[in-house]
This record gives C-alpha cells, structure tokens and sequence, in this order.
C-alpha cells in the first residue's frame, strides 16, 4: 500500500461562518490526492429547525432525530452544507462530489435500538461499502460526505460526523494508507481550554486515560478521541486533531498514537 | 453507438406524494440500466418557503429564486427531495447517486441577466460535463439529478429540471443512443386536460404549432415541448411524454418526432 489517502472532518462551526468555510476550504484543497472530506452540520440544523418551529432536544450533548428533525437535517446537511461546500471546492477547481451514506450504497446503517434514551432516527453504522468510490478518488474525484446514513429499507438515518469519517478510514485502510485528521475550531486538544497554547502535541491511550481520569479531556472531546484510537486499532496509519491552519502544517495539532 | 441509455425526468407533484412516489420508483427501477433520473421540486420548495416565512414571488409561472428562496431550493431539491429519491431506489437494490450540477461540475451555468423579468438566482446552462458519469453508470449506478447548477464562482443556481435533463440528454447523445422521457401526473400531451383518454400520441413541430396556435397546447406543456423538440434537433434519438404507468408501457404517452 504505497498510495495515501487523507480523510479530513470538518465540524459545524468551521463551517457556518463563510469566512471560515471559505479558509478551510482553501486549506483543505492545498492537500495532495486522493482525499476525502466528511462535514457535520451542528449548529445549521438547529437554526434550522427553531426558524421552523421544531424545538431541538439534546440529550447529553446528542441531538434526538424524531421525523421532523430528521427533515432538517437531510435538507441542512445533505442539502444546503453539502452543496455550498461542493460549489466552493468547484470554485477552487477541486472537482468535489457531494454524497450522503444513501448515495452508492455508502454507509448502511441501523436505528438505533436499546439505549437508555431513545434518540429517533440515529443511525448506528452496520456496512461500509467503498467499492464505488476508489475509482473516482484515483481520477481525482474528491468526495464530500455528509452525516446521513440509510437503512436499505429506504430510511434516512442521521449518523455523527466523526463516526461517519472513522468509519470510512477504516474501511479505506485495507486499501490505501489512510490518515485522519479531525479538524475543529481549536488548534487541538488542550491542556487548558482557554489557552490555545497548550495543546497536548501526542497522546497514547495512556495518556488519554489518564487526562480523562484527571477532567483535563471531557465532553465532546472524550468520543471524538475515543474514534480516533477505535481507527488507528483498526489499521489508520494516522490521526491527527487539529484546526484549519493545522491542516497543511505538518507536526501542527494533537498527533494520536499507539 | 450501441449502448443506449435512458434519462427519465419526473416532475415534483409525482414526488410529492409517498404513494406516487413509491410507484414511480417501482417503475423507474424496472427500466433496463443505463438510466439517469433528473427531479423537479416544485411545489415542496413553495410549502417549506411558506413555513419558513419566505414569500414565493412568481411571474408567468416561473420562481423568483432571491437569496432566501435559494437557499430553500438547494435544501429541498438538492437535500430532502434527492435524498429521499435515492434511499428509496437503494432500498429496491438501484445503487443511485444524487447528484447536482455542482458536483463533479456536472452543468456550469450563469446567472440569467438581460430578461425583462429579474428572476434571481437562476442558472442558464453553459456547459454540461458528462465524462466523470460515463464510468458510473457503466458500472450500473443510477445519477439522481437535482435541478441545481453552479457558477464555478461558489455560487449555486436554481435551473428549470426539464432544461436540465435535455442538456444531459443532448451531450450524452454524443456518445450513446439516448432516450429522453419526461414523466408527470398526466398520461400524455392532451387535447382535452380534462379527459386523459385524449392523448395525443405524435407530435411533430409542424402539430405543436397548429395545436398551439389553437390553444390546445399552452402554458407549462409549451415549454416542456420546446425542450423536447430541442433534444431532438441536438441527437436525442427519442422524446416521449408519459405519466408513471406509461414509463414501463411501449407506445404510452406522446412521442415526438420530426
């Protein structure tokens, strides 16, 4: 395996500024082919649905999807986030392609059954099918992803971001060297949330464990590293946690490692 | 040219109903690969403006898209509509693809200016870039197309989805036998609208005009036959006008010719 892939997630709130969007992207298509960009939606979905009138539910930092929200967000983030990422790499003569986990089959998924709260219309990822894609990422296709799965029955499924794009490293791994980079408003994991000179430049599962037990790595933090280590056990050569400008320099963010 | 493909266009009342919608896709699916579907939207982009409290401006029948209005469209057409499209062939085993004019930069077009009428951000094609497809659906994948272009600007476009599937249908016939079928609520072009036993089942330019001269044909039929005639003239082996049951019927509906 001597080709390289780099999958790189993008948050929410990179994303609903156009002045963020617009450096991100011009950072994200500084980075060599073949590379996959997979986007949430965040904040987008819950504007959203307030214009609306649906209320939004959070329940431990998660969004429960019933009917309504899931409406939402298949136009936020499968219709207006998508697309407007699309135009804007079109813009930089990137020639992106916007999908969902419904479209080529990519990620079929399972609502989510026997939590303790009933989240609706999430979906737990069961199948990664990448087969369509290698042929378009080898002729310079870069795919954009959005947070959505289905559930072969025709169902939309509204799936994490973080996990859509771990799920999709590690199934691209038994094909090409895959790195991860997970990139967010924040120059990496810090020490001190309110310093962003303090970003911790490795962490191991150890170390993890210990800044977890010790309340330095907490909340959303916790599963977006928890995904990270999940990947690099099963094959992703790399994971890195970073921001916009991170993206292009190298040793910049949180490196993951064994 | 030996391979022929067929691109079907349906219109957004089909879609709008789950019932009709199934039905149409039942049939959709049934028809022999390769095969593009290109959606109109209509009145559900009308429906989520209105909870939005967004005013839907017409004039003779054609959306004012402003900058509000743009934004619904690209969620509805590009994000719910398509969407669901595509959830619903995988879960009858067509692996589609939902696409825009966005991606892939599939139709270019520009911001229409110079009309008496300032319609907003409305997209007339350019240039249609077919070649990122021809391997797909080679492979057996289904492009679902939303009726959305860009500017390679950034900037996304609302364009009429019967121009949308003539421009794939003209620039496809340069390389395959394609057939171009427009599917909406009614069985045929009819003399009478209110009998749908009166279908006409040929057209020619020389019929259109003495039925249009007469009345018989007007309003959204012209058009929609405009694009046909159109296709025709640029290499589309085939127009045909049918309802949903007509799809999978030879002979239905109304052939053009010359």
């Amino acid at each position: 395996m001597d080709q390289q892939l780099t999958i790189v997630k993008v948050g929410g709130r990179v994303l609903e500024n156009p002045e963020t969007l617009h450096d991100f992207l011009e950072d994200f298509s500084a980075l060599p082919n073949p590379k996959i960009l997979v986007h949430g939606g965040g904040r987008s979905a819950t504007t959203m649905a307030s214009r609306l009138g649906i209320e939004t539910k959070m329940v431990e930092g998660r969004r429960i999807t019933d009917e309504d929200m899931l409406e939402v967000v298949v136009m936020v983030y499968g219709g207006l986030v998508n697309k407007t990422v699309v135009a804007g790499l079109q813009a930089m003569e990137i020639n992106a392609m916007g999908i969902t986990g419904a479209d080529l089959n990519l990620i079929k998924a399972h609502k989510r059954v026997g939590a303790d709260v009933d989240y609706g219309f999430v979906g737990d990822v069961d199948e990664v099918n990448v087969t369509s894609l290698i042929p378009l990422i080898r002729q310079g296709i870069v795919p954009v992803v959005a947070p959505l799965t289905h559930d072969g029955q025709g169902r939309l499924l509204n799936t994490n971001a973080d996990t859509i794009a771990s799920s999709l490293a590690v199934e691209f791994s038994k094909i090409l060297d895959t790195s991860l980079m997970f990139c967010f408003e924040k120059p990496g994991v810090l020490i001190n949330p309110d310093d962003d000179s303090s970003v911790i430049p490795f962490l191991n599962r150890e170390l993890f464990d210990m800044y977890r037990d010790e309340g330095i790595i907490s909340e959303g933090m916790v599963p977006k590293l928890e995904n990270g280590f999940n990947s690099l056990a099963n094959g992703v050569v790399e994971v890195i946690i970073t921001n916009t400008e991170g993206l292009s320099v190298p040793g910049s963010g949180t490196t993951l490692g064994v």
